[in-house]
């Protein structure tokens, strides 16, 4: 039996850009798993950008991390102990267990993992939360059609690198903008991207539309800030803009200053037939899940989708990680191993 | 056979609010129906917000009307010469003649109206471009359920009457926003609105929060401006806002004062799965008009949808009456009678 639970609490609220003193790292005890539960080790934890908006006291679609809880995660685990029929130790799984090294769980509400199958970490990527949100964003509201152009943003990223092969699958061209001559390159060759373009360009503008001859018909938006200006003139009618993050915003607070973009843009979703459509991938999960499971690990299998992890070693390094994360530091989908 | 063509062409485009002087009223020669086409002596013309889009010459989702060109819009005519099998003279057709006294028409374009089955103006208003418009717009993107709650602007014209009535139909609330008191009292007796706010109180905003204590499900967005302010904060989680017309900003230019809401806008849109859906009703014409004309007229047969008209009369009127209508000075469907 472990000795003791290492876990990272929220000591504070971030006010703008976290820092690590917002993040408390503690040793409690191990917990005890009831009927019905299994005990975890966890062996991975995902970091990922929505865990900015559970830190803020602003509301959102989930309820906030309160001070002194666990900060919220995915995660896999070991059991090492099974009071649910279906575990015993040694099985793997998939939970929602936070930035902790261990955590008791109700075995229903735990997904077993093969891994066998695939290797454990993409449950947390390519094959989980980020993958899922690609595929049910981008097929369920984007819905690009064959030649039609797809954009998107963070393009090295789990969500992004997974949008741009999804399209490309689906016949449609894809054009990526990522940050850094590195990781455009990676999106290029590796993730196999029509286009890319550096967000830290310049003239990003001007490449962008370069880039997309006859215009853009979906706008995959995940980060918001200043690549919203270069896509906005070069939308088609009836683009649609699947939202599922804004990365690139969510440090600020208080009044953004004029000029008011507003109007401007209901302008345009009027004059163009846009459709802008905010959205969780939980929403889909229910109808959609499995059916993404098999085709993803299809796409996978055969090579028309490849992803890339950025794997950072010791839950000590998770607020680090976490907030290099917000500032676009990682390449890859942001892993912790424990 | 008449003796001359009296029409109304754009003198100049407009700089902000139209003015008198953007607009010249000529005498021409009568045109002449070739094979296959009918001559229409103009009875109404419809007057409607989109056509300040039309004599800008900003990119829009149709064409602009060049200067010199005849004023576009809907109007109802009857047949006085054809050299169509479907038509003789005294029928009466549905056309897009536009501000003129007479025009030729191809016959395969009309649609042959019963003046027996619903008065000729009806055609182009609950009946016709604008009913369609809120019938397409609601059911399609709005989808209003049973027990939500509808919010509609200029809920007075014929855009926003029928959003309310169609969305009690169906089983919603339909609060209702107008300007002034006259306005008001018949939206809610004659429409027959759960609730109407007046968007000249300056307590908007509390007063439309305690009209909608369940918050807003769908916006039907028909105006921009101020009103949207007062309805931003009530969305719940997954609202629809078709967006169909900013009549509220169609008269502004240059660059809109800060604080820039498009921020604010998109964190609302990811953190409540908002929809936002610009359209123009005639994406859904080929697909629903027969259903809708069906159905709207069992409505009005049956009295669960009521409309109000707002007849100007002459054609020397209509640029006087079209700069009131940007203003909110008409007071239900504006026609002009020829």
């Amino acid at each position: 039996m472990p000795e003791d639970n290492l876990r990272i609490v929220l000591a504070s609220r971030p006010d703008g850009r976290p820092k690590p003193e917002n993040f408390r790292l503690e040793h409690v005890a191990v917990p005890a798993p009831s009927e019905g539960e299994v005990l975890l080790a966890i062996r991975y934890l995902s970091l990922d950008p929505y865990m900015r908006g559970r830190i803020s006291a602003a509301k959102s679609y989930a309820a906030s991390t309160e001070i002194g809880e666990v900060m919220t995660g995915g995660t896999v685990g070991e059991v090492v102990e099974s009071r649910h029929p279906d575990f015993k130790p040694g099985d793997f799984a998939l939970s929602h267990s936070g930035w902790q090294s261990h955590a008791v769980a109700a075995g229903s509400a735990l997904r077993k993992l093969d891994p066998k199958a695939a290797p454990l970490t993409t449950a947390l990527g390519v094959l989980g939360m980020p993958g899922f949100t690609a595929y049910a964003g981008l097929l369920t509201i984007g819905q690009p059609k064959p030649g039609e152009t797809v954009v998107v943003a963070a393009a090295s990223g789990p969500v992004g690198s997974a949008v741009g092969q999804i399209a490309r699958i689906k016949g449609a061209r894809a054009v990526g903008i990522a940050g850094g001559p590195e990781k455009c390159a990676y999106v290029r060759e590796n993730f196999g991207f029509d286009a890319v373009i550096d967000h830290r360009d310049p003239d990003l503008a001007a490449k962008l539309a370069a880039a997309c001859p006859n215009g853009i018909d979906v706008y995959f938006e995940n980060v918001g800030g200043h690549v919203w200006d270069a896509v906005f003139p070069l939308f088609n009618m009836f683009a649609r803009i699947p939202v599922c993050g804004l990365v690139a915003q969510y440090n600020a607070s208080g009044d953004f200053p004029g000029p008011d973009r507003l109007p401007v843009l209901m302008r345009q979703v009027l004059s163009k037939s846009l459709m802008i459509r905010g959205f969780i991938q939980r929403e889909f999960a229910e109808a959609q899940a499995p059916t993404f499971r098999r085709e993803m690990a299809g796409w996978i299998a055969e090579g028309s989708v490849k992803y890339k992890e950025d794997i950072v070693e010791g839950l000590p390094n998770a607020p680090e990680a976490f907030i290099g994360l917000l500032e676009g530091r990682n390449f890859g989908k942001l892993v912790v191993k424990l």
